[in-house]
Order: structure tokens, then sequence, then C-alpha cells
């Protein structure tokens, strides 16, 4: 294989691991735990699962002699760096606990458990992939772990290879099914445990226990570094806006990190839209008022970050597309007749149907973007949110307004966009030092708990802002994080999701400083991710935790 | 000021320098040079600048007692990684020459020279800005210096500041008028030098005495480093497609850069395009090819780099966009009689104005592009080729193409796709230490060439591929570059633009290889630049120029 120069000398790097999981660990258990919210319910659904204590590692006397432990590993849903430090940390994990120990990877994601596709890890295989970004050391997938069936295959595959667990590295989903299968075993009395890793780019799946989840820190470094990058370009040429839209449908930490990381001009903040029920005109307003005030100063340049999400967190676009589901949706009369209609009428025909706002509504959106809320529809006919340009969407809209100020004299200057969307670019990262550690600790925490019988937990390392030597590891049980919320019309016990909550520290600063980052030109350039640096560069936690920590 | 903590690292660089240049030069000359083409022409145009010898810089003996040389400097055009070293290079340059020397910076580009618009730059200014990117020191700008009142108003600003010379730092055509510029000064006997430097990120400005110009080893970073990213997640999601657009519209050597570093599944290279005659269909069916073989293997997901001018190195794409720029121009018959027609017939209409070849290659593109063709003109009535999305319609292009090789049984796998463009992304990054220490030395070369008299000379740096000790610096008569060119109707003395050559060294290599970089994964990761590891990480060298100079 050949690789570059960078990532040869990047796999002799040693991640550093708390100092409770240096030697081997001590278990110490908290009070019995209850879940967030809807205790009656949880505790009912998770009878042999549920108030489980909390557990923190300390260091150990002595090297304890224990028998082998058998791990069959899973990647669940989408890639973020550490996916492989993860896999690393169980596997050192686990050897060092017993040399005979042995990692299964299951192949392409919990599909791999049910369809029992899987490899053998061996250490050379995990000296390939050691501090390296991607998930293609086995692979992941987006299917569910749901459905007993499900759960009876994977049993099968488990006993076959003598696992004493699996673990399951994915976000909120993956760790709640990972909590439900939990359950489910011990329930069989099955013998076999469940372990979840708390994985998202996206920073949603938090709270006290999990202060990040891993990857968020490497993603939102190299999105600011190109943030920064073309910051300095646009004050460097003078001529564009560039709109940049973030990856992250469901919250916007990424935006906000990113922000704080880099000082642009505009940053949005979808929580923040719903809570003050803002309307897409409103928020036009705001970015035009900016605008309008930098081309004021001579400045006709500029750089707004925008979350992936934000159209749904936009009270009436909401409304609006789940009207437009209604109305379109496969199957239905409505549906029918859209479809017979000659492309250049369906548009005022649309608007017919709908609610009087969301008529105006629809009929004020560039023709970009109505065509693409119509016509480009998944198999069952909903809108496909996800295909919304809405960077584009917001810069014509700017622009249109724009165009109305400088007819009523508000606005003299010139507005040229460029558009950019972040996504990709940083989900298959190598790791930085902080998630590199972090993600071995996490391994290296599953084993501990898979050693110690624990089943239902997540691995927690925490007090992140401290040297690595500091952290506290240990496991917090899933459902100490769940509540129930309405699912595709039922309610279900899920791990809550960690919106970017108005009231805490990040956002609380980003508000206090966002008036002054509009108007004047205060960018940040953050650089590169850099691997043999000074501590100060190459160990930074993100923003977002050391304003939650300090 | 609010600085990264890389920044405050990095502002401690000290960058590189050739041994001739460690403490006073001693400059040896060439034979006397003539141009690479047109010599009599060329020779007639410039009879005080033609003609001059080569000179190259050895270690002199001892340090001189030198009268302060005055230095006014320009950025001109766009961003490249490395101009602010090419500025402290010229102020360290001249202050070692004589502390008195002054260095002034003309703002916002050539257009500063000609409105008298300047700052002094001050050591505390310079250190600012050390190793740092982006053109903000002073700002650059597309004002082209050609007229001769221009060049008068620049001359009653020098004489104002006493300056020796102007610094032009820029492109193939910036150089051209330094060039015309120090004629002018010559024959007008000013006494006002004209020092060139070679930037762009495009890499088109190249020859045997400019191995590179500089930004162009930066920026490939930066792409690269994206480029490695996304196709991590390509090989660990494989479920997508992704196309890559790459900044650079005259040539593909960012394109061939990246794909040496990278070793993605397919990479167009225009200058291969225009040399064989492809047609768009002719592209469409190689790329499609290579998906359907990919997927006969199993692997639905890879990555194509597309370079951005790809489009008018088509034969008959760039026949299409003349006959529509000839019917729909402003002011014509036909132009007016477009705009009376009602949208939905327009391409038919179009469609039947043209030539039947470029009708039908009208009518085979896919309706937005032909949209984008026909309605998003500029002022003259031209189309904006920099608008046209070539990734989307390749990708569109490509998706049709399979739909029909799957009905002839010939594509049975997945074809999704993601779409990317890099290029402000690259522009403004901090520079390479490859590109720290060459501007630095390109800035400290000029202001030896100024403070020995000379003009007409572009400060050029060899033996690249070297350790920066032993690269050779000194000055190349920049009519030495020079051939006549069609441009705007008139023959006019230019820069011979560097495309990428079908046979040297870097594209004969990459032919050898891209068959098996197509059906295979051998996907290289670079990560990003890094600034503080070993000398084999942070001091690599284009691919480009190791294949060059091999």
């Amino acid at each position: 294989m050949n690789i570059s120069a960078l990532q040869k000398e990047r796999a002799k790097y040693q991640p550093k691991l708390p100092k409770s999981l240096q030697g081997s660990a001590k278990l110490v258990e908290g009070e019995k735990t209850k879940s967030v919210a809807n205790q009656k319910e949880i505790e009912e659904l998770f009878p042999n699962t549920y108030g489980m204590p909390l557990i923190a590692f300390e260091k150990g006397e002595e090297q304890k002699s224990n028998s082998p432990v058998n791990i069959g590993v899973i990647l669940s849903g989408g890639q973020a760096p550490g996916g492989h430090n993860v896999i690393s940390g169980i596997f050192d994990g686990i050897k060092r606990i017993n040399p005979e120990s042995k990692l299964y990877g299951f192949l392409g994601g919990p599909g791999g458990l049910v369809d029992h596709v899987y490899v053998e890890l061996t250490a050379k295989k995990i000296d390939e992939y050691r501090n390296t970004g991607g998930f293609d050391i086995i692979g992941s997938g987006r299917t569910k772990l749901e459905e007993e069936w499900q759960f009876d295959k994977g049993l099968e595959i488990a006993k076959d290879l003598d696992l004493n667990a699996l673990v399951i590295i994915g976000g909120d989903d993956s760790n709640t099914n990972a909590c439900v299968l939990a359950e489910y075993y011990l329930k069989k009395n099955a013998g076999v445990q469940v372990i979840g890793c708390p994985k998202t780019i996206d920073g949603d799946l938090k709270n006290e226990m999990i202060e990040t989840s891993f990857g968020f820190d490497t993603a939102t470094k190299v999105y600011s570094e190109l943030i920064g990058n073309i910051q300095r370009d646009a004050n460097s040429a003078k001529k564009y806006w560039h709109f940049i839209k973030l990856m992250g449908r469901s919250a916007s930490h990424i935006g906000l990190e990113c922000a704080l990381k880099t000082q642009p001009n505009i940053t949005l903040i979808s929580e923040e839209v719903a809570e003050k029920k803002q309307t897409l005109g409103e928020i036009v307003d705001y970015m035009a008022s900016v605008v309008a005030q930098r081309a004021d100063n001579g400045d006709n340049f500029g750089v707004a970050l925008i979350p992936e999400g934000l159209i749904e967190f936009v009270p009436e676009m909401k409304k609006l597309i789940s009207e437009l589901n209604d109305l379109l949706a496969e199957g239905t009369e409505t549906g029918k007749e859209f479809k017979m209609l000659k492309k250049s009428h369906r548009r005022e025909w649309v608007a017919s149907q709908l609610s009087p706002d969301a008529a105006n509504l629809f009929q004020s959106l560039p023709s970009g973007i109505a065509n693409q809320l119509t016509l480009d529809r998944d198999p069952h006919g909903n809108v496909q949110v996800s295909l919304i340009e809405t960077e584009k969407l917001l810069g014509e809209m700017v622009k249109t307004r724009l165009a109305e100020m400088k007819e009523e004299g508000k606005f003299s200057g010139k507005f040229n966009t460029q558009y950019h969307f972040f996504g990709y670019e940083g989900r298959c990262a190598a790791p930085s030092n902080f998630d590199a550690d972090y993600c071995y600790s996490l391994g290296a925490t599953a084993s501990v708990l898979v050693s110690e019988g624990k089943t239902g937990y997540m691995a927690s390392v925490r007090n992140l802002t401290a040297p690595a030597e500091e952290w506290i590891a240990g496991g917090v049980p899933v459902t100490m994080m769940m509540n129930m919320e309405r699912r595709h019309g039922h309610m279900k016990p899920v791990i809550q999701k960690a919106l970017v909550e108005l009231d805490g520290a990040p956002f609380k600063y980003f508000v206090t400083k966002r008036g002054e980052w509009a108007l004047g030109t205060h960018y940040i350039y953050p650089g590169p991710i850099q691997y043999f640096g000074p501590s100060e560069i190459c160990d930074l936690p993100t923003q977002t935790l050391k304003l939650e920590q300090a």
C-alpha cells in the first residue's frame, strides 16, 4: 500500500491515556441513576438495564490475571474522525487484559452482524489503521438494529465466535439501539454484553457524562481551516460574500464551534431561529442589514456560516414542507393531479392548494428552490430537505432584499456571492491529537467495561479540557440519557438529542461578540491541524468545551 | 489583533535562503538571451530590454557598502499563498543592503500605483504578516498596466517617493506588463527599474528558468488534503461518486499535481482533451466506463477530478460557445429576437439557429446547463464560462449514459454523486515551508536585482528539488519568455503560457498509472500541511517538480 509521508509518520503516534487506563483499572460505582425524563416509562421498557450506577475508573493496584475478552465491534452511521482509534483502543485494551483475547469487526455496519459478515482484526491490520481517518477498516452502514429477529441473528454469530460483547460505535440512535439490544440479551440471559461509544461529528450526542462525541473536534478543525482560508481570501480580494453551509442537520454545534474558532461576520444558529420563531424573511433581513452596514464602511465582502439543517428549524418552512408532503404524497389524488400538470403551471397550482401563509412563503421563494421543493422528492413523495441548497436560497433572497434596499436608498454597495458546502471534507480526516487520544481512551474504556461484565453502558471519558492524564474514564448507563419522544408517529425511548443551548456558555459568548464580528473584520485563521508542533497548537480542545468548562 | 495559536507560532519561522543570498550576492552574467519565438518582433518592441543576459547569483566575498534601495511593491491579480513572504523577503533584503532603504506598498493592486494610494511598510507591519497567507497586507487588484498615461502617473509617484524600482508580483500578464513598463521607463530614461515575481496557483507561468510559480505548492497541498479526506469517505461509505472541480481555467497543472498526490479514479486533463479533439460524449463515455467497471467489481464509489477550464478545451464546446456568443450578442437582431421569446420556446429556437453539429450538442446538454449557456451572460452578451458547473454537467451526462448502459445490460451498479469545487479554499492558505522559503528567496532576489540596477528582469530561483541552501537565485530577462499571440484581435507580445505538456514527465507518469488507479482503489491521503514535523513531511516539493527534475 502506497501511503503518504504524513500517514507513515503519524502511524507512530502513541495516543495519550488517562492515568486510570495506563495500568489495570479499578472500578468505582456511584449512585444508582435514573433517566433524564419519563422515568416510569423508561424503567418499564428497560427492567434489566435501568437504574444501574455510574462507573468511574481509578488507577488499580496490581495487574490482575484476567480471562480473555472477545469482542465484536460495529461502526454505525456516518463517518467521524477517530473511529479507527476506538478500534485500536479496544484491541490494545483486550490484549492487555489477556493476550488471548480476540477482536472481530462486523463489516459494513450493523448489517454485518445480522448477515454474519466479519473479519478478525489482527495486530497487523490494526497497525495499518492507527491514527488514520475514515471507517474503511471494516466499513460502516445505516442498517438499524431494531427488530428481535436481527437481535437473534446477532446472537447466533456472537455465540459462534464466543463473543463476550458487542461494542457499537455510533450516534444517539445507534446507542439507543445498543441499549435495547443489551436489555434483550439480558432478558434472554444470552450472556452477550453490549457497550456503546459516542460518535458523531454533529456534536449532538452530549450531556453531563458525555462531554463531547468523538470526531467533532477534528471535523470542526478541518472546516475552520477552510473557513479561515476563505476569510483571508475575502479580506484580500474584497469583492465576495462567501456563504458557507456546514454539515449537520439536527443541531448547530458545528456552526457555533466554527464561528468561535474563526469569527466570521454572520453565523446562523438553527436553535435560536426556532426559539425566536423567526421567519425566512427575518433571517434574510438580518443578513441583508449586515451586508449593507459593512458596505457603508466600504467593505463589500464577508463570510456567513449557515447550518445545513436551518430550513427545518424555521417554523413557517417546516409548515410549508409538511403541507407539501401531504399535498404531493405518492398515491394521493393531489399528488396525481400535480404530476399531470404542465411544468409551467405547477407552481401556481401548488400555491393555490396551500394554506394562505404557506402559499405566500412558497411564492416568495426563488424559482430554483420552489422547483426543488416540488420536484426533488423521495420515493414516498417527501421533500428531500437535504437537497435544498440553503446557502443559495439565502444568497438569492438577500440579493433580492438588497435590490429593494437600494431602491429605498438604504444600500449603496455591491453584493457578489460565492457558495460552499463543507461536510465530506471533514468526516474522514485523520484525527487530531485530541480525537486520537479521546477515541483510543474510549476504546480502552470499552474493553475494561466488557472485561468487568458490564452491559447497557456507554463508554465515557470526561474532564476533557485537562491534560489526557487527568481525564476521567468510566461508564454511563445508556438509560440515564433517555427520554420518550415521538418518532415516525410512535412514542419511543431515545437518547435525548443535545441541541445548542441558548443559555449555555458557548452561545452566550457568541452573542456578546457577534455584533463586533459582523461589522468589523476580526477573522481568525486557524490553519491546518498540526500533529508535531508545540502542545498549545496540537492539543487544543474545542472552544465549545473550553467555554463550557471555564 | 486576535490571532490563532498556529499563526502565533508560525510567525517565528525563519525562511530558508539559498547560500548566495545569505551574505552579499555576487552577480554572474550569462550569455545574451533571445525570446522563445518571434525574435524579430519582440526585439523591435523591446529595443532596450531585449537580449539581456541571464543572471545567476553566487556567494559574494565581502559585505559591500551600498546605497539605500527604495522599492514600491505591487500585488497583481488573484491571491496565491506566499505573497506576504515575497514582500518580507524584499524588506529584509533591502534593509540588509542598507538599513536606510524603504519599502512602499501600493494598495489594491496596480491601480494603487496609478492612483497614488500607498503605505510605507515598516518592520512592525511586516512582522505581522510573515509566513501568513493572503494578500491583505496591501491588497491586490486586476487593473492592467497597459497605457502610457498609467505609466506616467506611476512615474510621478515613483519620483515623489524617490523609488529606485517597482516590484510587480503577478502572473504571466502582469509580468508581461512589467516588462513593457521597464522598457518604457528605459526609453524615457526615467531612472525607475521594474522587476517581476512569478505568482500563480495555476502553475502556468513556468519554463526552464522559472521552475514553478509561487503558491502552486501550497494550493495543491490544500486541495489534496481535501481530496484525500473525500477519498477516505468514499472508500468508507462506499456509496458516492465525488465529482471534484478544481480551480484554474487556463491549464490543468493543479488537477495533474493533485492526481499525482492522491491517485483518484478519474482525472481529466484539458490539454489532452484538446490534443485528442475529444467530444463531450467521448469524455462522458470514458467516465461512464470507469464507473461501470468499478461497479462490476462491487465498488459503487469513486472520485473524479475535473479542471475548471475543461469546457473551453473541448473543441465542439468551444465552437458552440462561440456560436452562442455571436447569436445572442447584445444589440444584434438575433439577440433581440431571443429576448422576446417565451422561456419555454427559447431552447428550440436557439437550436434552430445553430450549425447542425452545435445544435446537436446543444440539444444533448442537460436543461440546467443549456439554460446557463443562454441565460447567464455577461454585459456583452457572452456566455460566462466560469459559471458553468462543469462537474454537474458531467455528472448528469454520465448518469444519463449509465441509464442507457443499464438498458443494454452493460451496467448493473448504482451511481450517486456528490459535487465539490475547490478554489478559494487554497488561494490564501498560509504558505507551506516550500512556498514560505521560495517566496522569501524571490523577494530577496528582487532586492539584489534592484540594488544592482537591473530592470526588465523576473526574479528566478531554481534547482528547487534540492535543499534551499543549494537553490540557484538570479534574474531572467522577461523578453526571453515572450512570443507574439493574438489577444482580443491584436497580436501582442506576451509571456508564453505553460500548459501541461503531454510529453512531459508528470503527464507521462500519470498515463502509465491511471488505468490502475481507475479500477483499483489506490487512494493516497496526504493530510494537512505540516509546519513543525520531520523534513520529509514539511519540506516536500510538488510531484510535478520531482518528476520533471528526476
